[in-house]
């Protein structure tokens, strides 16, 4: 677990896309994230206090995230110095960026004489079991995709803050960077050696009350040619009670394969039941939720009532229109 | 690479089947090994001439293969007397085992003082690229399980030996330890990181001669909770042209989950397809391997008559009746 509450690092950001892990937390987190650090240049901005190191100790942060991606994949010296002070300062780090902080050694040698932790979240930390199978208590909801990076989490986060409200117990799982660095706990799923994935997200998603639903990100997709074994994983370790269809219209291929068209929502549906069946055969599709961010709101809503119509589920754009209708779908089944 | 050819060490195997990985060796690349190590107490025996670190030594040989598990997880102090032997006397070590030769102080120590390898072949050597599903050419045969353990190996080694007596282009493409130690190459699936799976595949069976086979080496299920996903990436990444079905009938339940029944042949032969077109639409199943070892000659030939008839496809235990008829096949559509 990452100690809270957060400073945002912003860093040099290009743009707010740069800092898209920052814009999470900050969405879905609010209450741990006492402010951002930015520095020259940065063009990002999360709309929380910018604060120098010594500020947003006073104000209580116990960690700095970095919420930004780095150019080139290299930790710049402009970055390791201000990561630095922080460590001198007695912040903790956390990171979910491929060159870990583990590797600089230079932050290792501060972090270790300051008595500081540096969380790597692209990495596992855990040595997970072999995936058993056995039927657990309590409630599961995956969300799988058409394709990747079709708001798969956003989806799952909407869902879990919607029962919150409602006084539901439900726990959002992440199995991904940003969603780790959100919650401050999960399983880095696509750095997970290939035996244990689905073993991982059984250890994720334990027995729980009866009443419980942990809301899994889901990843990848079962269509996608390079990662559709660790949606899979999840499938059959995640166990789920419900399915949530995830998909985006306007995409012409699928990501990173110019070759590759999106498969059908119905496609997504029959595939996605048939594997899910293997490990609970009560599993039941719930709902669809649509990222409409490239259609008016004219469009999305008719883009919406015909999805809706044609496949006989709640069709929603959870950021558009709340996630409340999933829920009531998640409610009426559980 | 591995360099060959190979004395198999067969240390204190309490019986034949401790040996397997030796077993496999003698039968699929006898002439690879030039004899058989065996400590006080060993209970296995593949035939092969007795002989000392130094007989091997001057009969050629250049790697000491461990072909036996190991007992309780450990290498035992006897185990290492004989390794640090061999290191001496200018073997190089290959070995499958969890526990690795890298991680034994003393072996290191010896291999880098005399300038030997050690092979741990149970871990990845390489830095797999993320798949890209992009067509490749030459053609492409993946052996799928309706469980774990059902003969998938057997089955692709017994094409490819067949294929290569009809002076066909084929290669075994290895995806497991065994399998790796036979052919000296190949991907440790099960090792690999969760996003690099369906790549290592492709890397695995590159381009090709437009009338080259590689036959790969299943593993796990599409059907087994605990491997599934490593069996997608498999066939996603391996891109089938033809895919054989691989099933044991005696099987009570899935290997090591006691709550799962075994799918039919008609459900693996659908999903896999459905799986397989995304990748390639002219796949085709091309006939099924039964590993009739439970059962007996009578049984076996009305089974395979049953199966044969039911499913419209050749059906044979290859280890009994050869893989004849599975290359006929191959042949029929290559």
């Amino acid at each position: 677990m990452i100690d809270t509450p957060y400073l945002l690092f912003l860093g040099d950001a290009p743009d707010q896309l740069a800092a898209k892990v920052a814009q999470g937390i900050k969405d879905w987190r609010p209450d741990a994230a006492v402010g951002q650090f930015r520095m020259e240049g940065c063009k990002a901005d999360m709309g929380l206090p910018d604060m120098t190191l010594e500020e947003a100790k006073a104000a209580g942060a116990k960690t700095l995230v970095i919420g930004v991606a780095n150019r080139g994949g290299i930790i710049s010296p402009a970055w390791k110095h201000v990561l630095t002070e922080a460590l001198l300062a007695g912040f903790d780090l956390a990171s979910g960026l491929h060159n870990l902080l583990r590797d600089e050694p230079e932050l290792v040698e501060v972090a270790k004489a300051e008595g500081r932790v540096l969380h790597d979240v692209r990495i596992p930390s855990v040595k997970y079991p072999i995936a058993n199978g056995v039927k657990r208590t309590g409630k599961r909801c995956l969300a799988v995709g058409t394709d990747c990076s079709v708001g798969k989490m956003y989806t799952a986060l909407a869902m879990d803050a919607e029962m919150q409200a409602r006084g539901m117990k439900s726990s959002f799982r992440a199995t991904g960077q940003t969603g780790i660095l959100i919650t401050g706990d999960g399983v880095p799923l696509d750095a997970v050696i290939a035996d244990f994935m689905a073993g991982a997200i059984e250890w994720l998603t334990p027995d729980n009350d009866p009443d419980h639903w942990d809301l899994i990100e889901g990843q990848g997709s079962l269509f996608h040619a390079s990662y559709s074994g660790v949606t899979m994983a999840l499938v059959h370790g995640g166990q789920p009670d419900a399915l949530i269809l995830c998909h985006e219209p306007t995409r012409a291929h699928m990501r990173g394969l110019p070759d590759y068209t999106l498969p059908s929502l119905e496609e997504l549906r029959d595939l996605s039941l048939t594997l899910a069946r293997r490990v609970n055969p009560d599993v039941v599709v719930t709902g669809i939720s649509v990222n409409t961010q490239h259609l008016s709101e004219d469009e999305a809503t008719a883009y919406l009532a015909e999805v809706e119509a044609r496949m006989g589920l709640p069709a929603v754009d959870p950021f558009r229109h709340g996630a409340a209708r999933l829920v009531d779908a998640l409610q009426a089944i559980g």
